[in-house]
């Protein structure tokens, strides 16, 4: 019986992480695939730094060509991150007809339609669930449990450090930079935290997950991003007082001619399952034709969680090559030929709920004025609350809404942004309620 | 191009979801799959009643055989149930080498060792992952995603009939005879309802889940079954001031040289994401070695949930067989040579921590004899509780203890019942924990 060679570039903290399953879980992964997992290289342009793992003489390497250039070599998994070697790397390793594993979301999203045609045209696999949600199998659910299934949505909280941070602010009530700076304490943001709380990872984990629900070609452009660094322990207090917790989601729906997709800050109801996911896992719903809606709940980061997905991957493609297959599932969902250029859903055209916050002098009128301006643009009032608590020498006075379009929204606001009774700029958030929907 | 020629044994409600998915859904299902699944057969003996859905001419017959002796089916769907003429006709298929699809959790509990096996030497493979979950892709996840990881424990709510009554029971203080009519009057429980309130249906599934999970051969004799019928809106009431809910749970842990393998009614605390699970619903948390702890939550029964799950294993095949490979994945997880006998262990050794409810005649001492007994058998009480209720002039005593040992709890409880001053056997709910783990 033949063994699977493998070799990684990167031994960084998930490339740590699946050394440390293939060496210490040979075992039972004999049991399971039947051949062994050879882990031939290891390549890092660092050879000294201690990883608490001991690797087998001669396994590491500072070239990563030479893992390219082994014809030994059957799986490359590149855990370099970033968009430049990595890339050259994979390209390099899939035009000499090895398979790939990645977990580099910000590439893909940015040129994965490229890279994933190269691989078919080559022939080879390029797996990738690692990018999406950690050890949460949202991608072989979606390309194999749910094969018989439209999916018309997906609500996702994608971004660990984003949903630890809102959890403190929200268990706390400590302002957003405080909560920032305890995840970094606590390892769980980075030292740049841009990529994170601005709410692009969790858009480039979107992007790709677009592609495989609704066969269309991974588009991260025109997908609305908005982070959560405005969200004030304030907001998160009303949010609840009305039923609501704030999340930030990660929403996608198929409208057919185009898809709607969008991540911001939002309030959904207590009831919904994703408002009770707190720290730093992730979930997503899936809401599909004939299965109905499906919840998948795991930890969408960490040295572990990664691996275990890297992992699974690997043994995906060993077990096509022992069985003598080659591209079995297709890696976007549909074949190829299938794969349709859906554009994304100008946000403008978004219709929902919102929550608006508005810091009024206290002054006779306002609430005539505001109600006003909202009227004009068809926007409908559910409720108001004015409870006079004092920011600054402004009250704030929250508005729930009826169903809106977001176009007349921004108007609306503009022009009560410029009302001489209005301090600061208004607070919008948007709301996810189904029971709502009117 | 090939196309995969699909027969259907069985055109009952499962049958009849299957059928529309492959039929509604073609064009879908061909960008996916890259070619036809041509559904040559629907054999059954009722050739008159009306499913809602039109089969091309030819389709619909009553000759089961037929399908097993035609050469061109390449997958059979055995939707027939029980464990007669399905087991007969899963069989014959497999020796003629075809690869069949069911959701017959019954019949692979019993006997599936036997069948898998059968299948493994014939080269073929057997899709199950309708049996457990509906559309929950837990046999999936186990078996391809968390390859890399040992498994340390599975907790699930597996048998919707049963989360819906006790839902019913929780929302609305009704007896369980009231839920359980009301379940049978909106379909969601079968006229003869034993299978699903006395908990068999769940060690079904849970006895196949673990062979999956632990590397073991389906072994269903020895797991405790314990049914929910004795669920009173008292307990559900004491329950939720402890800061629980009640759910009928499938427990398995991994002891290493046994499992323990249990199904009754649980106590899980609120924060548990279990206890929000309610109605229908299934869901189950899978506990790792690398990936942390995983929950999926779905439909776990009905037409279209079952039938897309169904549509999920079809799919596999024949991507397996369009890539030229046979059995890819093994069917229990481990390869045939490396399923191990593991017992299940015996339910006297269990330790965990104990709901007691007593029926005490208000008399002098009555507590102090209980707590004696309990005392004599190392049984450490936590919290104890009288509020002087009466109930047929008895007053309820509920008691948490901290960990102790079933046999021991099961030795007190005989002696408390032979108590003059103890009406009625006393109620036990075991707890399941893990911040109380002491």
């Amino acid at each position: 019986m033949r063994q699977i060679n493998i070799g990684l570039l990167g031994f960084g903290t998930v490339g740590t992480g699946v050394v440390r399953i293939l060496l210490e879980e040979q075992d039972i992964l004999r049991a399971r695939v039947g051949v062994d997992l050879n882990l031939k290289y290891v390549a890092d342009i660092d050879l000294t730094t201690d990883r608490g793992i001991a690797l087998p003489e001669g396994v590491l390497i500072d070239d990563a060509q030479r893992v390219i250039d082994d014809p030994e070599v059957d799986i490359v998994l590149e855990m370099i991150g970033g968009k430049g070697i990595a890339k050259e790397m994979m390209l390099a390793a899939i035009r000499k007809g090895k398979h790939v594993v990645t977990a580099n979301k910000a590439l893909l999203a940015a040129q994965g339609n490229q890279i994933i045609r190269e691989a078919a045209e080559n022939g080879v696999n390029l797996g990738f669930e690692a990018s999406v949600g950690g050890c949460m199998p949202v991608i072989k659910t979606l390309r194999e449990s749910l094969v018989g299934n439209r999916v018309s949505a997906m609500i996702g909280i994608l971004n660990g450090t984003c949903n630890y941070i809102l959890t403190k602010i929200s268990d706390e009530g400590c302002p957003f930079e405080e909560a920032l700076a305890e995840a970094q304490d606590e390892g769980y943001a980075e030292a740049d935290p841009f990529l994170d709380v601005e709410g692009l990872d969790t858009a480039h984990k979107l992007a790709i997950l677009n592609s495989l629900a609704y066969g269309m070609e991974i588009n991260l452009n025109d997908i609305y991003v908005e982070g959560i660094p405005k969200i004030t322990p304030m907001d998160i207090e009303f949010a609840r007082e009305f039923g609501y917790r704030i999340k930030l989601l990660a929403i996608s729906k198929n409208k057919g001619e185009t898809v709607e997709a969008r991540i911001h800050p939002t309030m959904i109801p207590f009831d919904n399952l994703l408002s009770n996911v707190n720290g730093t896992v992730n979930a997503i719903t899936l809401s599909c034709s004939a299965a109905g809606d499906i919840l998948l709940y795991a930890r969408g980061a960490g040295m572990m969680p990664t691996a275990s997905a890297v992992v699974g991957d690997i043994v995906d493609l060993a077990r096509n090559m022992l069985a003598c297959a080659r591209v079995r599932v297709p890696m976007l969902s549909c074949q190829m030929e299938n794969i349709k250029n859906i554009p994304v859903m100008p946000m403008e055209d978004l219709k929902t709920h919102y929550y608006f916050r508005f810091a009024a002098l206290d002054r006779p009128g306002v609430l005539s004025k505001i109600a006003g301006i909202l009227g004009n643009h068809q926007i409908s009032i559910k409720s108001v609350h004015q409870k006079g608590r004092k920011t600054d020498g402004a009250v704030p006075i929250v508005m729930l809404t009826h169903q809106a379009v977001e176009k007349a929204v921004r108007q609306a606001l503009a022009e009560i942004t410029a009302l001489d009774v209005v301090a600061d700029t208004p607070i919008l958030i948007r709301i996810e309620d189904e029971d709502g929907e009117e």
